[in-house]
């Protein structure tokens, strides 16, 4: 049987939905003692080391870029921006160059007639606690290609042409902009009706213990968050999961229906983000990591000369539950909790996002959709008041009772060393000032869901931040 | 009055639609002799020159790359292309480096009820016969901007932030990806209602107008096919237009319609293009023009040691009606006119296009879909059997009386030269076998017109191609 022969009214949304409803899964009913087993059975450890401890990794002789030996995987360059947005000018950053497509792909099957999702407790160097659940395949082109000579990915095969299974989402999504140059993902959902067999560290979970999961700090990993935001859902039958605000959650219904009312039509966004890529000079220019003003490099770090934004670091790793294995790697960790938030509101009954485009560094497409704030706070309080994010007052200011969600979610832990970020979604009401500024706009779920159909529309956290929004009905 | 009002359904397609019916404009009814009164006012010489000739431009010391002092505009660099597709394996060729977004913009206003574009009568150095209808507006950010010093661009504050009038059409389309290094323009159409002066060089024509120009050789320049290619049509009351094949244009109509059968839904579409973009290793890096194997650059002209694919040249160019200007840059020309065609065949009565997913070495997104055939033909004589173009026979051979588009079209004038394409449409009927190849899928012009509301999706080639399908209702 498939997602449509379930009698969901034949629409793959609409099985999606009935697994969201579904809070405690007959396949893994403890969730919670299956993790705690699956971390004691783990060896884990990861060290910071000094760069010329790093092996198979070296400093380019020239152009002081932190590269790989075998010529793959991915480097460590610097990256020249030159742009007339909000007079900034022009400046120059460490980045991450690895432009090849990965794979981030969820097994989808049904149990008795309930859509589960196939995951995996992962280890990554990052975490701030070791295992986080990842997709069923979490791999970069070098992993399936075996650049690395390790071993194969398992279920590559329902991913990978010719491929077992039914496509229910694909496409190709950006992530951190700010930290990556062009790095995207291919995020896939696949459904398999035949036996799948059930290997250690995986397990199968309903969408609504995902959810749930979800409200929690750091167990859902963020290649886990943006393949289940492009799950298109719409409004389910039965009350509410969880303490819910009974007008918020209305209007959040509303907004995930196919036929609603919206502020601006998907043309009008369509033309306004053109707009945002077309009005500004914004040219990307490689330049040698050594050439990059204003960092520098130590024994340990590449650092910013004022302490902002991140640094580049190098790890070891020792991994493992039978077999384990050890190496090396540059990493990237921010030097502070990240800031997002969305604030939505209300408007003739249907709930929208007020959405910010923006534009980053290493963002292929020049702009993507963001939320509406996205900062390291103290990172722009050296700004003058017209380059400070925009809400920010907003946010810090909430009144608990309209905050209708808020956790600490990690970044990427395969590139991104302890990187959290602090996710809101702010219910400002309906007092809320209606007009706003020429780069941000009011947009529902649904339209931002229609979006995610395409590439490269909503970034990395505007996507997280609408996997939470689901875990809100 | 705006298009929506005049009682065409309040559909925008269908006052496009009802300009198209109408071939005769009541505002440039003479329009060959406007033309050529055009021609006879406009003094316009081009020479070609050796590259030590060129004033303002110069290769670049180290590098060896072509560029101009002002360090804008555009240059002339190498890339290199490293893949896994049919064995190519990497390749290194020159390349037009211009990553700026210029706009391509058409004003449309309604005279008596029927919508009319404003075209210019615009001369380009590449032009084989100096004269082109090109958009109301054609100026990239350069000449926007005015980093050449030159006058102003006429009518661009119609397209301008904060802008007159209500964009009809507005997506950012790629041009030539085997010449141009991510080069991508603004297509816009914009609507006016209000009294807009007509300059010099200006006219007014009914989109029927067009189409039968769009059947002539070299008339219709690119920049004007390409906006027309994205504005949507539906099936049109009344006859056909020309002399038709009335099983062919059935199909077509239905092709055109809102609710159609289709072979693939547009998410398998995207899901599939998706597949071709992931699939394959396509790495693409920056080499000096020095550096750029098996081309030799010479005192005229930078070529290929077999005399294939293009030459990188210069000219002398001297134009003006009443102001003369002259000014000398660099160009590209083709070795041979170029063959592109689709191939058509109506599945269920519902006319479908043997659409390409092709990867070009200049193409921001990796693939992009392309017409059936895409060639220069003897560029491709060498090449063993698997990788020449698919298709290339059935085009070579295909009967008289089944072909129905077939014109030779400039590409860009200002940047090529004498650059000429064969375009045609062949209509390969109902015994043609229906199973393709994988990179090939038949999709309907509503589907395409639909992703035409995105960026990159469409190549340059099959946008020309969409636009002269509609000139065979």
């Amino acid at each position: 049987m498939t997602i449509t022969d379930l009698g969901f009214g034949g629409s793959t949304s609409r099985g999606f939905t009935v697994s969201a409803q579904i809070l405690t899964g007959e396949q893994t009913p403890d969730l919670a003692g299956w993790l705690a087993e699956r971390l004691r059975a783990t060896r884990f450890e990861v060290e910071r080391i000094p760069f010329d401890r790093l092996n198979g990794w070296y400093f380019e002789p020239g152009s002081g870029n932190l590269v790989h030996s075998s010529g793959k995987y991915f480097a460590i360059e610097g990256l020249q921006v030159s742009t007339d947005l909000n007079d900034r000018d022009s400046w120059m950053q460490p980045i991450i160059n690895q432009p090849e497509i990965g794979v981030l792909g969820i097994i989808v099957k049904s149990f008795h007639g309930v859509p589960h999702f196939l995951l995996q407790a992962k280890m990554e160097p990052g975490n701030v606690n070791t295992l986080q659940l990842s997709p069923t395949v979490q791999a970069t082109r070098s992993n399936y290609t075996r650049v690395h000579g390790g071993g194969t990915v398992p279920y590559l095969e329902y991913f990978m042409h010719p491929r077992r299974g039914r496509v229910l989402v694909d496409s190709i999504q950006s992530e951190q902009g700010s930290w990556f140059l062009y790095k995207r993902n291919r995020n896939m959902v696949v459904e398999v009706t035949e036996d799948v067999p059930l290997l250690e560290n995986f397990c199968w979970l309903t969408i609504g213990q995902v959810h749930e999961l979800l409200r929690l700090n750091n167990v859902i990993n963020m290649d886990t968050r943006t393949v289940l935001a492009c799950v298109p859902f719409e409004p389910p039958n039965g009350g509410p999961r969880t303490e819910v605000d009974e007008t918020y959650r209305q209007a959040l219904l509303c907004s995930l229906a196919r036929d609603q009312w919206s502020m601006h039509t998907v043309d009008e966004i369509l033309s306004w983000m053109t707009e945002a890529k077309a009005r500004y000079r914004f040219a990307r220019q490689y330049v040698p990591l050594s050439a990059v003003d204003r960092w520098k490099r130590g024994e340990t770090a590449i650092s910013h000369e004022n302490g902002r934004y991140f640094d580049v670091i190098a790890v070891d790793v020792m991994a493992g539950n039978r077999e384990v294995v050890r190496w090396t790697q540059p990493m990237l960790t921010p030097v502070e909790q990240g800031r997002v938030a969305f604030l939505v509101r209300s408007i003739n009954g249907v709930l929208h996002l007020l959405v910010h485009v923006r534009l980053e560094a290493g963002v292929l497409n020049i702009a993507e959709l963001a939320p509406t704030l996205q900062c390291s706070p103290t990172n722009t309080s050296h700004l003058p008041e017209h380059q400070r994010p925009r809400y920010l007052d907003d946010v810090l200011n909430a009144d608990p009772a309209r905050i209708r969600y808020d956790a600490v979610q990690s970044e990427e832990g395969g590139r991104f060393y302890h990187a959290e970020t602090r996710y809101q979604i702010i219910d400002v009401g309906e007092d809320f000032e209606l007009a706003v500024p020429d780069d941000f706009r009011w947009i529902t779920v649904r339209q931002l869901t229609e979006l995610l159909r395409h590439s490269n529309y909503l970034n990395i956290q505007a996507r997280s931040m609408l996997a939470a929004l689901h875990t809100t009905w």
